[in-house]
């Protein structure tokens, strides 16, 4: 039943040393060099794969060091335009391209995605207000007014699947579509671990305390710029409170409810008691697990 | 062998909803609120213990909502100047008193100094240079100009233990205390799942490949204000190529070295093969995980 995790498996060396070498950048642009065709922060696919265009003599936009491929040859993506950077979840032609996508190509794209979001979002200092410029092949900014240095940002989420008694909790969020439901999830606040922020999490959504939050698997999400980090708990009670400005819903489901649902997934298809979440999201991974145990 | 994590267990009620509730804020604030006494994001101490002062009748700085202690009692914490908020790593000071706190009140101190220095350093909108002004309590920040909500950065890190035949790879910086070996570590990049940063880091700084990594705890950490994720992995192949450029050394020490180390070190002095790191890191949780298995 398992299959990698969607937006890992970047096959390209981000070759961290080269990213300090303007003149080693500069080379590999200059020869050779691939530029990831995008239309602000969406792929141009050619049958379902990434398009690549000849870097060129010098680059005509801001761009971004991806890494490099096993011939060694630079790979490159365009920073959009600021409007065209949207923090908005995949559009639904993104999210049915994935399907059709080799997995490797997806999680460059992903890590493309979310890093030239970064610099269309970020073009100036937080600190100060001055305008900042790209440095170190795009994986830093630099303010020229105050000189403070700014990376690429990375927001921890928790989303987990909580058991009592052979159930497993599952809620729905307005944005999810029709019969769907899925693990919750939230972001790590400042001073708190993965445990504390997926028991307060549960907490605050269903209303739930839990108990024994045992880690399950990560996943890069692109969209703009989450590391997913999925973990499963048990609860003793099962009462829920939940927090409709939160979700649209919170259940809780039998093994055999799941097990129909992951199959019609499968399939293509809703199940008779929800529509699981889909193989691209880490959630479907934390229902693979949970029936696996 | 094992004692709790530092920074983790916060015994404030983050009250999310309370949050969103200006009015109940200000009630909040002034029916016996109590707020943090900081220099800077320094703590001011009393024998060990943090200082809090009546909140009073209406706050004169800029302050964020930490969150309700079990009487109801709301605690805030004070944002300072801009030039008082550095990301360096903790003093010597805070370090030494850390060891004498204890354990909620560092967490509640760890959350409000990743919290306000957040705040003072992310004074603008870095989408269009605004000034931005702080909104929910002190989780969010407004950009008046454009209308871009900005919330708390929370850095995600990976910190590791390596073995192989029965040794444990570690390293040392050179801001480290002399004779101190400990975990590599490094940020998480856009783009990456945990398992993919922690092999990452440990072949861009040690050039040593890993395989089966385990996740095993996580920390807040609010220098300046990451979430550190601690994982087990191993090497088939012990030789290093060392990146001079991130670590001045890192060596294979024996089960008999690190036990040796982790003894010195409860008795406050430095291991004879080397110095192992304070209980207060979550580095000292690998080790002691890595000596119980
Ligand atoms: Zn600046
Ligand atoms: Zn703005």
């Amino acid at each position: 039943m398992r299959s990698p995790i969607t937006f890992t498996g970047n096959p390209l060396d981000r070759a961290d040393a080269v990213r300090s070498d303007p003149a080693r950048l500069a080379a590999l642009w200059a020869r050779g060099g691939r530029l990831l065709q995008m239309e602000g922060l969406e792929p141009d696919l050619d049958g379902g794969a990434l398009i690549w265009t000849e870097a060129g003599e010098a680059p005509k936009c801001e761009t971004v060091f991806l890494g490099l491929d096993v011939s060694g040859i630079g790979h490159f993506a365009p920073v959009p335009a600021p409007d065209q950077a949207s923090t908005a979840p995949a559009s639904f032609n993104l999210w049915q391209a994935l399907n059709g996508m080799d997995h490797g190509e997806i999680a460059i794209y992903g890590a493309a995605r979310a890093l030239v979001g970064w610099h269309a979002r970020h073009r100036f200092c937080a600190r100060c207000g001055g305008a900042t410029a790209p440095a170190k092949g795009g994986w830093q900014r630099d303010c020229g007014a105050c000189g403070a240095q700014h990376f690429p940002r990375t927001d921890p989420v928790v989303i987990m699947s909580v058991e009592h008694e052979g159930h497993l909790l599952l809620g729905r969020q307005p944005r999810f579509p029709p019969h769907r439901y899925s693990a919750l999830a939230g972001f790590v606040e400042p001073g708190e671990s993965i445990e504390e922020a997926v028991a307060r999490e549960i907490f605050e959504e269903a209303g739930v305390k839990v108990r024994d939050v045992r880690y399950v698997a990560s996943q890069p999400w692109p969209f703009p710029s989450s590391l997913m980090i999925a973990a499963h708990a048990f609860a003793d009670d099962p009462a829920l409170t939940i927090d409709h400005s939160e979700l649209e819903d919170a259940r809780w489901f039998t093994r055999a409810e799941v097990v129909e649902a992951m199959h019609a997934r499968d399939r293509g298809e809703d199940g008779a008691a929800f529509s699981a979440p889909s193989r691209t999201a880490v959630a479907w991974h934390l229902l693979a697990d949970w029936l696996e145990d």
